[in-house]
Order: structure tokens, then sequence, then C-alpha cells
């Protein structure tokens, strides 16, 4: 049994950590603005895996109060990923592992420079999962979880797969983890960025709206090239096909209903969108690169300035600044 | 002395046609929601360059009611370009000529196809000008408006000039008439367009932002290798030069202040916009032609969506629609 510490205790951190407890594992979970009702009623999920609940559950306050594990769970937002190297830190020691349960790119580089790549491990879920009340997840749908090492390890990789596979977790083990996060990428750059920069829809107003559904092609199309780019910047022999990538992801958001995109959800809801991890730093990457990408830079300017207004740092016009006189430029 | 029509009399209409009454010429307004007031109070236009009242004015309700004319001035909003044909019909003799001074892109074409291409001219009014209560008119600024003919008529070009020059309006004939509508573009694509795709900015906010003063400039570049096509494919010898109209238009918005275009205030409040003409017709235009223009295509996309959105057509998502269990993908 390995002792694990989940930071960032929302729904994906809350319900992986909570698997792997009911397993038996010694898991803690850092958490924050929940405390109280996890100490209060335990963590209690709804799952289409099966319901369960963990009262008392070793919550935490503060990571120093976890201390040093096998296993840092790390599932932060990515827009918290500022904060992530002082809430790992105390429970690193010189065996730790480290796993990015996180979205986007740019954060197992991070935690590398931080703590050593060669204990650092990223994830990408797959799985439909909500908070409710304080101290509840409702687990919808999937559960799937990707993984791969910083340095594709591959030895590493299957203990990671093994410790998740303990707690009842479906995992699949990634080519390699660059792959897998462009991977990735090529669904939540052109459907997460349109689902905020179209002011608010679901996939179902992308893909029957033919110029907002050839602008999510288009993106893609740029996402493959870009994760191609770097795959060979990196050496690695791995590349996205690009006619199969649009076919498949085409096929399996049309049968998603007028599915919600996480960064929809978190813009509707007034949150902070993770836009750097999943538009910003890929841009950032292709420019590196010299690919090209439009499209994708496009949507991150207007989804960086929909997150900036959202967030009260800028405004938009309203009728009274329009009232003012004006021109027909 | 020339009997004019004026088809649309906006801000734009009542003020150049309130400029060739005042010099004496017999022009006859088809107002519509305004008409009471224009009846009882006549057209007072508020002017930089000295205001004037047309007290009575000849307006009507019904084109029917002015007849035959020598010259129409059609300054519908290009969104109205449907109802243009029947408006202008009943105005039309032989000798009729017809300017367009509107927005974007495909409104001569459609005239020409309609009344015949020899006696069809476009305008392009650079002019700061909003409507006040009904029947009073605003101009803050400029006034010059840039024409050329259908067919590109040198001759008929020139009377033209001619009689707008008679009302004291500034003209400049632009080298031709497709070069002209296009060199707009350079400035309307990007600037209307991100001001309305960024949720509602001035130009201010364009330029400031690193993200969206890329794609501004991107888009505009899209655009001159469009309309350089579109030239060449018309065997029009003229060409934008790239970086100059880059530095040009740049230069020029960077002291408008926070500039509030047109699309943006039709926007705010909640008006139609010029979506097919600004955007969607060069868009089109462009993938007849084989030229790539992957920014321009996803601002189109997106306006176009903020047009249906706030026409009602369709619905941005709310809270209540994602407070339902969703997912994380």
């Amino acid at each position: 049994m390995a002792r694990i510490a989940v930071i960032g205790s929302g729904a994906v951190g809350g319900y992986y950590g909570g698997r792997l407890a009911l397993a038996g594992h010694d898991v803690r979970f850092l958490v924050r603005s929940e405390l109280d009702a996890w100490r209060a009623r335990g963590l209690r999920v709804f799952s289409v895996a099966g319901d369960f609940c963990l009262d008392p559950v070793q919550c935490f306050a503060r990571p120093e109060e976890i201390g040093e594990v096998d296993w840092v769970v790390c599932a932060l937002k990515a827009t918290a990923i500022g904060e992530a190297r002082e809430l790992i830190a105390p429970c690193v020691g010189p065996g730790t592992r480290i796993l990015a349960l996180m979205n986007g790119l740019g954060n197992e580089p991070l935690l590398a420079e931080w703590f050593g790549g060669e204990r650092v491990f990223g994830g990408m879920a797959f799985v439909c999962i909500n908070r409710g009340e304080p101290g509840v997840i409702h687990h919808l749908a999937y559960g799937r979880v990707s993984i791969g090492h910083f340095q594709d390890d591959a030895r590493q990789t299957a203990e990671l797969a093994g410790l998740l596979g303990s707690g009842g977790i479906e995992v699949v083990v990634a080519p390699n983890l660059l792959y897998a996060r462009w991977e990735k990428l090529c669904w939540n750059i052109p459907f997460n960025g349109l689902s905020v920069a179209a002011g608010g829809v679901g996939t179902r107003s992308i893909l029957d709206d033919p110029e907002l559904r050839a602008t999510a092609e288009r993106a893609m199309r740029e996402v493959v090239a870009a994760g191609n780019a770097d795959l060979a910047a990196h050496g690695n022999e791995a590349r996205l096909d690009e006619d199969d990538v649009v076919a498949r992801m085409f096929a399996q958001t049309d049968v998603m209903g007028d599915y919600r995109t996480s960064m929809v959800i978190d813009y509707v809801l007034g949150r902070p969108l993770e836009v750097e991890a999943i538009l910003g730093n890929p841009v950032r990457r292709a420019r590196e690169l010299g690919v090209s990408t439009p499209t994708m830079a496009t949507l991150y300017a207007l989804v960086r300035q929909a997150d900036l207004v959202r967030r009260g740092v800028r405004q938009s016009l309203t009728a009274e600044d329009v009232a003012a006189p004006q021109s027909v430029v």
C-alpha cells in the first residue's frame, strides 16, 4: 500500500484519490475551500462505477501536515500551476513521484524543472465528473486515465499503471507523454477554444454551424502540425496522422450530444479559464517551432480576452459607452 | 440641379443627402421609422463642417412616391441589401445612376445584376457620424467619400465626383472600385471583426493586447492576399502593398483613441451586424480564389454566431444550463 498526497481535491482529485483510498492506500487530501464539509461528513462519491463514502477522510489544510509521500497526485486546475511548487514540495522526499493529472501543455516540464524529470508523470483523465455540494462528487461516465512518464521510462510508467489499476481505475499507457498531450490538445484546442470564443456554446452548436465546424477542423489540423513538429524536435518518432485524428475526433464528438467543455463551464460560471495550458502554451510552442497556427492563435487571443473580462481585469463596451457620439468607418 | 433619391436615410444617407439638398439639388429621402419626426421638424444636422436644417424636407414613406430620379444614393445598411432592389426600382428610369454608399463587399455586383453595371457606382464614406433623436444627425469628424464606377468608367466617375463636390463633399476618385473596396476591408475585417469577436471592445483594446494586435495584423495580411487575388482575377493591374497597408492602417488606428467600430456599436446596441458584407462575402471570395484566410474565416464564424445570438436565432449557455451534471474532457 502506498502513501499518496492528492494536491487539488476538486472532482478529479477527489474521485481518483477516493478510489485509491477505497482500495486501501494511505491517501491524504489537500482540501482548501471545502475542508469543513469534508471533516464533517467525509467524501461522498456518486459514481456510475459504484457509489462510495470515505468518512472519516484524511484531509488537510496545508501540505506540511501531509508530509512526505510515495506519490503526489497533482490535480490542480492548470490555472493554479503557479502555486503547485509550494503545495507539492512539503510532500516530496527522495523517492517521491509526482503525477500531473491536469489539462494542457506545459505542466510536466515545470514539475520536472522543480523536482527532477525522472519522478514526473502526466495523466489525461477521460471522465465525466462534477463537484456537487461541498464534499460530494458526481461521476457520470467514463473514467479512463491515459498516462506517460516525462522521460518515457516504461518501467516507471508500469509502476504507476499498477498503482492506479489497484484502485480499479482503467489505465491506458500512452505511447509517449508528449504524443498523448498533443493528441488530447487536438480536441481541447478547437472545442474548448470555440466553446468560449463563440460566446458560450456546447459541441453540438459548433458541429451544426458550417463555419464554426470548419474553424474547429482548421484548428485541429494546425494542432496536429504543431504537435508533430514538437515530437520531431524532441527526437520522438511518433506522429499524429492528421486525417485520422480529424475523422476520429469529429466522429467521437458527433455522438456526444451538446457536450459542454470544461472551459465553457468555467466561462459561464465565471471561473478562471485554463487558457494558457490549453491555448497559450501550445501557440507559443508552435511559434518557437515556426509552425503557422493562425486559427489557434486567434482562438487564444479571444479566449484570453474573455478570461480577462470575466476576471474583471478588462471591461467590455456597454450601451452607455457607445451612446456617446461615434463613427462609421 | 439633379433629382436625387436617398434610399436609406440613416446618418450617412441623411448627412450626404442633406448636403446635396442644401446645395440646391432636388433630394428626396426615403424615410421609414423616423418619418413623423422628419415631417414635423425637418432634418437637422449638427456638423463640424457647419450646422444646417432642412425644414420642410422632402421625405417619403415609399419609393413609388419618389418616382424616377437622376441619381439614387443607396445608403442602406448592408444587412438590408436584400430589400434594396424593390426599394430602388421605382426610382430607376433609363438614365438613372445608382451609388452604393455602403459597407463591405458584394453590394455593387448585386446592383449591377439588377439594374445594369454601367449605371452602378460604389462609395466609401470615411466619416464620424451618428443619429441623434429622430430627425437629428451628429457629424463629428471627417467626411471624405472615396468613389468608383462598377466598370471603372472614368468619365462617369468624374460626373459623380462633380455631383458630390457640388454639395461641398470632399471626394476622392479611387484608382478603381475593387481596389478601394478591398483596401477598406483591410481595416474593416480585422477591426470590425475583432471588436465584436472579442466580446465588444474598441480599437485601443485591440492594439494594446499583443495577441489581439497580432491577430488583427494577421487578418489584415490575409485580406491583402485575398484582395490582390481578386484584383488579378478581374484582370486588374492594381495591387495592395502588404507591408505598406499594414504600416499605414496601424499608424492611423494608433491615433484614433479607443475608437468604436460601426460593427461593435451595432453589436452592443443589439442591432443586426453587417457580417456578410464585411466578413462573409470576402471569406467566400477568398475561398473561390483558393486563398488561405484562416484568421478571417475564424472571425467570420465567430461574428456570425454573435449576430445570430443577438438576433435571438441562437442561444448562449447559461449558468442554469451548465449546472446540470457535466464533464471534464
